[in-house]
């Protein structure tokens, strides 16, 4: 299976110059003395559309143009940012675009899809609607994250990191269906073969720990449900699975608890308004899952900052 | 009355480099989308110790010192985010802070002072009791916004601004007792006349435009109270009034529920973690209080971040 390489990356980021935030790597003293370690964070949650998503699905549908394949639609499914990234990609270069997304998909989510002019087909077999979708109307189906250029797009915050960070001891990504990592672990170990680069999974929606043991797209035996509801992939993908088999150090597993103080934490030590899934990485330095070495230099990619109200009328009970 | 250079805030951001977060001017689409403007924002929720004051309170203590002046310790009074900027600029240069602060100060600013190692000390009489202990120790008394050094310091916001952001129409800066936007006035009309600085006020907590009507240094006739809690300084300066009547376009008063509006929306489009001091120049513009062209450059000053636990236990609820 053909993996992305650093010049893909490269030619990713080419595409999405002026198109995307450059977000910035922002160094927080408070938890770097909490945690002695010298840490940064990649604040993904102050990009378009609120996640580093719309960096892959604008990717994938340029990439598509440049080979004459731009298609006159767009189809695709996701309970979660990819939903508004897609939408926003498809307003931006001005395609039409259904997102089939589950009947309980948060508030914010199908705003955020309406807000980009999207059409949202409400179903709970995803990718099988979406197929029919796109037959039907003769659009390009996209999938959320096992698509070669999706996973270029999502290395775009790699490279950056890798660019603004210096040297680098230790990268930590939030974990879905591994579309990021697969993309951030192509970039890094490009330029920074010694930088270790860890995956984190929620306990309860742990998609790609299970590919490993059993294969890619070998659903999950349960429906996974997490408060970090960005990382609930139901399987892994062919492509993501391969990135992350050559590229990540590890994967590591939280539980629920732990994301909901670490997300809390990330909020009152960072001023940055992030969505659970963005904290799972904390989450691992806090429950001493990752070692590391005193003052080592840490990133944590926060992936996104669409919080669904029923959550964030949750914080102040903290 | 001697009003602050552009000199002066150069020297200032000379002493303070590498000691502030140069913050990032963030372009926000959907605050532009929904105004109709250009949208920035600056960022000095993600400052140090959370807020702007660091700037001020550092650039006295390092323009002290070069003048050898540099005191045995400090002695200040706030109920807000100077107390723990002073106890911040006293920890990094190893002096001693006392800071007093009245019995109802909030939870997370008192314990910011601690946080860095200040000493806290409760009095209903704040200049009092400060010249008092300042007398007593030797100590050297910190004005939180009635000090050209302190201003000179709050400056550096405003010229990292013009810097950022290219060509301006307008600034809007929230207003307590003065310091921050006598600064950043300074430091804009400086460099770029043309561009409009405008202070907001609570309307119920007007110290300045009180000051403009009756003279600085005369109190408000009842104690200032507002969300915006870091707005309520009880009089408007000596210094900052000479600022504002130099170089502010205009003052313009806010009404509580559409500060707690402004609030929730910055959080929600900005992802940004805010105080509600920050939010009143978003109330301004909602307001219409502001004449703006269609498509104007405006820049926002989000000055803190330090939100007390009972306020952020509001949020869900909005």
């Amino acid at each position: 299976m053909s993996l992305v390489t650093g010049d893909d990356i490269s030619a990713a980021a080419g595409r999405l110059a002026g198109r995307i935030v450059r977000t910035p790597l922002l160094s927080c003293r408070r938890l770097s003395d909490d945690l002695g370690l010298d840490v940064l964070v990649k604040a993904e949650n102050l990009q378009h559309a609120g996640s580093f998503k719309v960096r892959g699905a604008q990717n994938a549908l340029l990439a598509r143009a440049e080979r004459g394949q731009l298609p006159a639609g767009i189809a695709t499914f996701s309970a979660g940012n990819h939903a508004a990234a897609a939408a926003y990609a498809g307003w931006v270069l001005g395609l039409p675009t259904v997102v089939c997304m589950p009947p309980g998909a948060v508030d914010v989510k199908v705003a955020a899809v309406k807000r980009y002019g999207g059409e949202v087909v409400f179903t709970d077999d995803l990718a099988g609607t979406c197929h029919a979708v796109a037959a039907e109307r003769g659009y390009a189906l996209l999938h959320p994250f096992d698509d070669l250029d999706v996973i270029a797009g999502a290395g775009t915050v790699g490279a950056e990191l890798a660019a603004d960070a210096g040297s680098l001891e230790l990268v930590l990504v939030p974990v879905g269906g591994g579309g990021l990592i697969s993309g951030i672990a192509a970039a890094v170990k490009a330029v920074s073969p010694a930088t270790r680069v860890v995956g984190v999974e929620p306990v309860t929606a742990n998609a790609v720990t299970h590919g490993l043991r059993h294969g890619a797209l070998v659903p999950l035996p349960r429906r996974p449900v997490s408060l970090a509801d960005g990382l609930t992939a139901p399987y892994a993908g062919e492509h993501t699975l391969a990135h992350i088999e050559a590229h990540v150090d590890v994967i590591v597993e939280v539980p629920e608890q732990v994301i909901a103080r670490a997300w809390w934490e990330l909020l009152d030590a960072t001023k940055l308004l992030v969505e659970p899934s963005a904290a799972v990485g904390l989450a691992a330095l806090r429950l001493g899952l990752v070692e590391t070495v005193p003052e080592a230099r840490v990133a944590l990619v926060l992936s996104g900052g669409n919080v669904a109200s029923a959550t964030l009328a949750q914080i102040g009970q903290n």
